[in-house]
Parts: structure tokens; sequence; C-alpha cells
């Protein structure tokens, strides 16, 4: 891997190897040896063209536990805005020797354009592109479902290290068509053999769906009664689609929404015991999810924020520093 | 210790803790031996609801001499204003393993939150909430105190160590109603054995300030004069408050605020010999202080700015370290 | 040297150290050895009163690599724009022990006032004042200039280390008026016995440059094609002030400009082979400089850049730690 772009990329190999990395990151995330010299004099650059301060410490923090140097880069009130070219800051970035690149830029592609245009010889780490992807996202939700309802639930590695995610059902539920938090989950739950269901209003929906690897349902009731999923991820809203923005228009009101398409205690009672409730965060308490299933004993939401770290960890080092399983790269 | 949340918490010993270790940290800050790797691997998270650079900076840069690593997270444009809770927030530090969250709020009473809800195992401390509490800023005001009318005048330790504040007398001056700087140190100085007069506008006095244990005054020529204070303290004028704001129904004029309660040259004439002048800084110059005010050899100001690193250092390595006159704690 | 205020007090010793230092400081930013212990335990101070990200991760990169602990003061959202002043955040820097402070201000002359008011004993450098000054751009200019015209060409050390620019012709094109670009390095280029013309439109050539240490001229063809420059420097036009901004009324149009101003492949055609091509940066691309010219093989855009980490890594070693030649400060 030269870099980190789409969870569409990633053989199934790539992606268990990225997930068995992380489990040894977290493991040396205990209180006492957390920080690791391995990208010690290594410069890894947060490029944020949107604000997401979330992403940004998650990525920083990981950074910094690999005693590498971060250069916080926030295109806001730069020379971006005055309208210099990608071309010309990733120019810049490459020049000033980064030798990894985070970027999070609101328009589909720009991270792809980025690693592939000669501009820079950095590894390139996608935090989020338009409504395109979000690979680390996608990967600590597959590190956490793993642990979850392999490793505990299996009797082996509590981590479920070497596993592949097969015959695992996960349901997606919410706006869909702008998520990039549901592609990169879809391709990746499908490269790792689960099976997924899109749950959404028909109007949040993606034209072309019919194509993606998964099932669609409009009727979130039925899913959780029927089809029994182990997990639930719940999409954020942006409150700021429903509120006469660009996707004003397909949106429910927040009542609506909340009445068809909200996790309650209803709906959680509805679930296997065993089943997890997810969330990338931040969450909306009282739209998407209630304060009661947020808070409930099956949301592993906080821990996949921790995860976050261990996965930007291993996304970092198998870039950098490369295979911690080759010889003379032992963690 | 676990938290530094108010000064009202603070038992005599604590507080004389809390300073004398901070005198150790000052005597590590020659330049030549700066860094301590103390708290090498550690992450001090500034979280800052309200812009306040001096106070991050003095902060980061504590945190930094002691090798720990130091992540902004600037409330503003992040996902906090996109309306997630304080409780999502911390939910996310503590993920991420923040051994200290350093927070700054307009509401009065967050810290308390964040430090007593169970969302968060690290170490929280206070920065300033809303009209009520800023403890490392009356620490770095008492130890100048010490350092000054204690340490030097004594013929002892010059830095006063081991010792309180007895039988000194403290007048702090302006605009008292929304002073969490004067709040701090009233509980602080007394606690250290010195006595209080706030002078203030009578419409500048907080409602029950009768319980409060400390003197109050209209009169701050009256105060100079008579009560001889060994160290004055201005506060700062909030001009946002003047010109119309949510308290301008009580605030004087800036004219008449400056004649009646700004420290000039003529009443520092009526100040004893060893008496210091103090400010939390920023100052506005011309109004609740002059510059030959501000400027002049009993201003301690500057001085008070560099104490405050040291008093920072002192506060995160008694929380993060332990007690350094413990065994295997020493400095 | 103990501050780095402007390129006009540079004596040609102290610019030729600077550069060979500069020399050395490239030499180990290979991959492999990026990180200097140099500064370890010293904390620069990045003070910028102006956005410019690029010229603060710049000197953030160079501090960093030196192992210095870096410090982000922007001056928006601070107590400064509460109407403190230069003086009190001076103070306060000193009072936190900044050993160096890197200033970007909007007002010419404002780093000098700063270093020399006895406010701060840090070292200060100036990373650009109003319209007056940049001299750590206009070293990182004469540094690639020196290695390509001089080193490269010279058969001798490929950086052309210990060598001046004599003989060599530099033509500086674009907006005089308001460049601080353009007054540093006429004055650095001169010093180090270069020869420059300025290729301005009359309207925007400053008051008095007859009597400055170079040519002018109105007419870049007639330039590029009779005195035949060895480099050719294009300035940034600042968009704002041609759409009615306050240096409106000198304006060309943005079309007249590029039609006599820019440079494009017709007059790259019209230089000598060996004749390079610079840009400060950000560009224009399409306005005082064509794609064409940005990308072909004689821009050397790209490289300025990493030269001024080189360059900002030297001064920030030079100023903090002292002659590299001097005994026992070897590299």
């Amino acid at each position: 891997m030269k870099h980190l772009l789409s969870t569409a990329d990633l053989s199934k190999d790539d992606a268990i190897l990225l997930l068995d990395t992380a489990a040894q990151m977290a493991a040396t995330q205990s209180r006492e040896i957390k920080k690791l010299p391995t990208l010690r004099g290594r410069t890894v650059v947060n490029l944020f063209f949107e604000d997401s301060t979330r992403t940004r410490i998650s990525f920083e923090t990981a950074a910094k536990r690999l005693s590498a140097d971060v250069i916080n880069f926030s295109a806001k009130g730069s020379s971006v805005s005055k309208g210099e070219s990608l071309k010309d800051t990733a120019l810049t970035l490459h020049a000033m020797g980064a030798d990894a690149v985070v970027v999070r830029h609101w328009a589909s592609g720009a991270p792809y354009q980025l690693a592939h245009a000669g501009w820079l010889d950095a590894a390139v780490l996608n935090a989020g592109d338009g409504t395109h992807q979000h690979p680390t996202q996608a990967l600590l939700d597959a590190f956490t479902i793993r642990r979850h309802l392999v490793g505990r639930r299996g009797g082996g590695d509590p981590d479920g290290v070497g596993a592949d995610l097969a015959g695992l059902r996960v349901a997606i539920v919410g706006d869909v068509l702008h998520s990039r938090v549901a592609r990169s989950n879809v391709a990746l739950l499908r490269t790792l053999g689960a099976e997924v269901t899109l749950v959404s209003p028909p109007t949040l929906l993606p034209v072309g769906v019919e194509s993606w690897p998964c099932r669609t349902s409009y009727d979130l009731d039925a899913t959780l009664a029927d089809w029994r999923p182990d997990a639930v991820m719940m999409l954020r809203v942006q409150r700021e689609r429903m509120s006469g923005g660009s996707g004003g228009a397909f949106f429910p009101s927040p009542l609506e929404y909340t009445r068809y398409y909200g996790l309650d205690a209803r709906r959680l009672a509805l679930l296997d015991d065993h089943a997890i409730v997810m969330h990338p965060g931040p969450m909306n308490r009282g739209l998407e999810i209630s304060a009661e299933a947020a808070d409930s004993d099956r949301a592993v939401i906080v821990e996949q924020v921790a995860n976050g770290v261990a996965v930007r960890m291993a996304a970092l080092y198998l870039l950098l520093a490369g295979d911690p399983s080759a010889e003379g790269n032992d963690l």
C-alpha cells in the first residue's frame, strides 16, 4: 500500500493486515507505554479543506503516538482560499518534505488527484472527500465489529486477529445519499464477507444503489425484526440539509425522520442480545438516535472513537514504515 | 488531587504543595535545562470553548516543557458548534486517551460536569468557567505574592517555600461581579491566611458578597491610604460590557471608571514602599491601569505570566505524575 | 546576529554564512536523518498578525526539524484583537520564555519594534512586515539562485558554498510598489553582487525607486530580450488590490497585466538556456504566470519552497545555537 484512498481499493488481505496492525497498536495503548518511536523525524500534514475537529485530532493523536511531527494546515484563511490550486498546495507540501498528507476535502476525488497526479511523493490518507469515501472510518467500524462479534464471542483472539466478517449482518441506517461513511462501509464490509442492508427513506438512497453489493430497505422496523442484524450503524443527520439546505427537498421533517428512522428504546428491544449499536459521531441525540440508545450497553460508540486512533496509527505505520510482519519491522 | 476545578476546593496543604511544586518548576526553567521528561507519552488536550490565546499558550508551554503531547481543540468551528453535547465531546476525548483536559468554557460549572459526570477518567483542569473560577490564575497570583512579599522580604527561601500568606493584605479592584479571577483569588487568599478587600462600584459587586470572607469598599483612595494593602490586584475591564453589552446598565462610563477605580501615578504614590501591583492581563492601558502604573517598578505583571507557566507545570505534574515529594517521584 | 529583521542589515559575510548553513541543513534533509537535536527544549513562537499558512508551516517545519517546541499564536481572535498592545504581547511571550519569535505583521516596522524596544530577549525573525521586508524569502531566493547558477554550472560545490552572486542578472517583475519580496531581494542581491532590474508598470513602482541600487524598466519583453537576465522572479499579484482595493487606481486590468507583465510561453522562449524562473508563491496561474511557464523545466518554484525550510532552519540555528563553524558547534 502506498496510499489509503478508498475502501473499494483494499484487497481482503490488505484490509485484514490493517485491522490486525490496529489490534497491535491498540495493545500498545495502555497508559504506560503509549508512545512508539516508529515515525520519529517523519512529518504528517493534516490538510483540512473542511472543519472536522474529531477526525483531525484522531489523526493528530495517532501520529504523535508514533512520534511523528504533525503540522496542521487548515485551508480556511490560507492561500488556498486566495485561489491557490490543489496542485500548488500539493507541490508546496512536497517541497516541505511531508511524508504523509491526511486530506479532508469537500470535493469527491480530491485525495485521488493528490495521490496520483504526480505532485507529491508523500503517502495520501483520505480523511473524507465529499460524499465519496472516508476509509479510516470504515476500518474503525470493521475493527469494532470484529472485536465485538468475532473476537469476544469466538473464544479465540479477543480482537479477532486474522479473521474476516463472514456471516455477519450490518444494517446502515439514514441519509445514505450524502454519506461517505455508508459508501466506505458497504465496500469494506463486503470485502470482509459481511452482508449489508441500507435502510433509508426512498429520497435519500442514491441513484444506482441497485448495483451496490447490498440490500436496501425503507423499513427500519422490518429490517430489525426480520433480517436480524448483528450490528446497526446509525448515520449522522446533517441538520443543515434539513433546514432548506441543498438536499432539503429530499428530507423528511425532523419529527418524521425520528419516527421512521430514529433508533430508540423500542427499536433497541427488537435487536438480538448480542447485537451492537454504532454511530460515527457526532450524534444528534433525539434525532437519529435517542439518548437511551446512545447510552445503552449495546452502544459501542465511544469504543469506535478509541479504535479510530488505533486504526489511524496502523494506517500511518503501514504506509510510512512498511509491513510490521516483515523482517526487521517488529512493532 | 485528581482535578483542579476551583480554589474553593483546595485545602491549605494542597495549595502550599502546588505553590512549592511551582517553585521547583520555576527553578528548572533556566534556559539550559528547560525540558523535563516527566510527562513523555501523556496527552494534554486544550479544550477551549472561548478564545483565550494567553491561557492556552501558557498551558501548552507548560505541558510541552514536561514533554507531554498537546492537542489543541478549539470548540469553535468544531462539531461542538454543530450541536454536539459536552458529554459526547468528553466521551470522545476519553476514547482518544486524553490524560488531562484543560477546559475553558463560557458556562460556569462546565469543568465540574466534565470531571464528575463519569464521562472521562482524565484529570480536568479548569482554565476559566463563566464568571465562576480560574484556579491557576489565583495560584499564580498567590505564587507571585508569596515570592515578593514573603520570600524576598523574609530572608529565608527566596520563593517563600512552605509559607502561607498570613498577615498580608490584598486589594482586588474592579468589576468583581463578572470576574472569575476575583472569586478564585478571594477563596485561595483566605485559605492561605491573607486578608482581602474588594474595591468596586456598588453596581459591580455581586449579590451576596456580604457572605464572602472579605471586606468590600467603594472607595479606592481610602482603601489604599487607610487599609494599606501589600498587593493591589487590578481586574481587567471587559470593554464589550461597557458598550451597551449585557452588563452595560451597571457600568460607569470609561472616564468615570478610570477616575474612580483606575490605578494611576497619584494612587501609586499612596502605596507602601514594598507594595506590589498586579493585573491578570491583558491590560487596558489608560482604562483600569495607566501606562505609568503598568510599567512601574512595583508592577509584577510580567512576572505573573512567567509564574503562570510554572504553576501550570506544577498542576499538570501533581495531577498526572503524583506528589513530587513521594518516594520515587523526585523532580 | 541576534535577530533577522531585514536583508538591508545583513553584511555580505552574514548573508553567505546564512546561505552556507542552509546548504548544510539541506544536506541533512534526506529522508533518513531529518531531525536534528540542536534546539531541543527551545521554544519558537509563531506570532502571526496576518494569515500566511505557507510561511507559518515552513517556519514550523524548520523549527520541528531542529527539535524545538513550536507554539502557534494567531493574533486573530486573541486578546490582541481585544486591544492588547504589541508591547504587552511581547512582554507575555518574554515571560513565557520564548527563545525565538517569528513575527508576521501587517505594519511595516513591527518586527523592529519587537526586537529593539527592550520588551523581549528572544531572537526576532521577521516573517513579513507590511510592504517592508521578508528576509527569509530573499534568502531562499538567493540560495536557489546560487545553487542553480553558481553551484551546478561552476563544476565546484553543487550548492555554490562560499560563493556570492557576482555577475548574475535578476529581473524582478510585477507590483513592486506593494512588495516586501521585491524590497528584500533588491537589498540582498546587491549585497551578494548581483545586478537587478525591476520590471513594472509605471504606477506600481515606488516613489524614490531611482535611489534603489538597481535598474528599472516598464518593458518586460525588452528586458528579457536585451538585458538577458539569468533569473526572472515573478511577483504575486494581490487580486484584492485589483478589484477596487486600496491600490486599485494604480492597477491595470487583469487582461492588460497579463499581456504586458505576465510570463508565458512566448516570453519563456526569449530567455537564455540556463535562465531560471522563480515565484514566491502562491501563484495566480493565468495572471502573472501561465501554467506553461509555471510547470516548465526552467521553473524552480517548488525547489524554492524546499529551500525555504533549509534557510529557516539555518536562521533559527544561527540565532539560537550560534555559528556552526565555531568550535563545539558542529552540525
